[in-house]
């Protein structure tokens, strides 16, 4: 791997498909390769603004419950600051950028999941302008494993608490991006973690950097 | 005037083109006429987690400065949460709606002003999908004028702190756009007092609401 052309990587995937032992993983293995952690990031969230915007969408205010649309605007605004203040810059100092979660999951929960499609379509094209990972690996789970495993765990969030068509409507947008596009690489989180953890790194390393 | 048809009517212009004193003028105009007083809103707010997208937005944070996509976006949440919760139960329920700012200060400010017109209208498209005011006034003064007069009345915001060359922009796009739309008249703001509130009063009452 080569520091000169830092890499934006992203983690993907439904509540409790493992992303965040993957991410530990995954940095890791960039921390071997170039020599240098990798700035990393969760969406939303991780600039000062986005992470209150985060506080936004996180927790319900039954007084005035948070619109779909809202939602999802306060998803790319935070997004947008995201990119613009910590992503883009990292990567032009040519530090690897590794993401827990980006445009993949407002396409995923908000398009497929709320069917707010034409709306998310549209902002991410006007917001991103083709910014994208170069690489997304998207963490398969069936929803109700991947909920048992994120309930046993504490406490669900106003998302976490969607019914459970919500979180299938999400994961058959995930696998049909996934489908569509070469930069999306699915691993099965069902197996055994050792198995999942075997199959990303076969991932990154299958990356030719 | 009639209760069972209630109207949604917003005032726009520029920092110190004189809104305060117009929306005064125009809720005791409603109220007389319909007999209730009109629910009236700001934009950005107008709902309590509206208000605190507006203090994002209004609010300089040097350490993460607000990037323009983001401010647009946040903004747009705002709205949506403001339609969805407040203006859209408030006409179905009969009640008239009187709002200082809404989409068409967007258009103005982020779209002319900030150069983000591709986003501002595919988001507000997709955002709106069509809803908007009955009537709009905008009033309408030169930025020098109009920033004087604001700035005569205590410290600017952090939109209020552009340069002026960002608020003619901004005009010219208020002034386009009216040109446009017949249901968004131009009162010159730059009169006595007394003329511009006449000048309301007979915008009002050419409606025949």
């Amino acid at each position: 791997m080569n520091n000169t052309h830092a890499k934006f990587i992203v983690i993907e995937g439904l509540e409790g498909a493992g992303k965040s032992s993957a991410i530990a993983l995954v940095r890791d293995f960039i921390a071997q390769h170039t020599g240098a952690t990798p700035v990393c990031t969760r969406e939303p969230g991780g600039t000062p603004l986005a992470e209150r915007i985060r506080d936004l969408v996180k927790v319900a205010d039954p007084s005035d419950p948070l619109c779909d649309e809202a939602e999802c605007l306060l998803i790319y605004a935070a997004r947008a600051q995201l990119v613009a203040n910590v992503i883009k810059p990292a990567l032009a100092n040519g530090q690897w950028v590794l993401g827990d979660r980006h445009n993949l999951s407002s396409l995923a929960y908000q398009g497929g999941g709320r069917g707010l499609m034409p709306l998310v379509s549209s902002v991410s094209e006007a917001t991103l302008k083709g910014f994208k990972p170069d690489l997304t690996i998207y963490l398969d789970i069936d929803p109700v494993q991947g909920l048992q495993r994120a309930a046993d765990r504490g406490a669900l969030d106003r998302i976490e608490q969607q019914a459970v068509s919500f979180f299938e409507r999400a994961r058959n947008t995930y696998l049909s991006l996934a489908e569509q596009d070469d930069a999306i690489v699915i691993v099965d989180a069902s197996q055994p973690m050792a198995k999942v953890h075997s199959d990303i790194v076969a991932v990154l390393q299958q990356q030719g950097w």
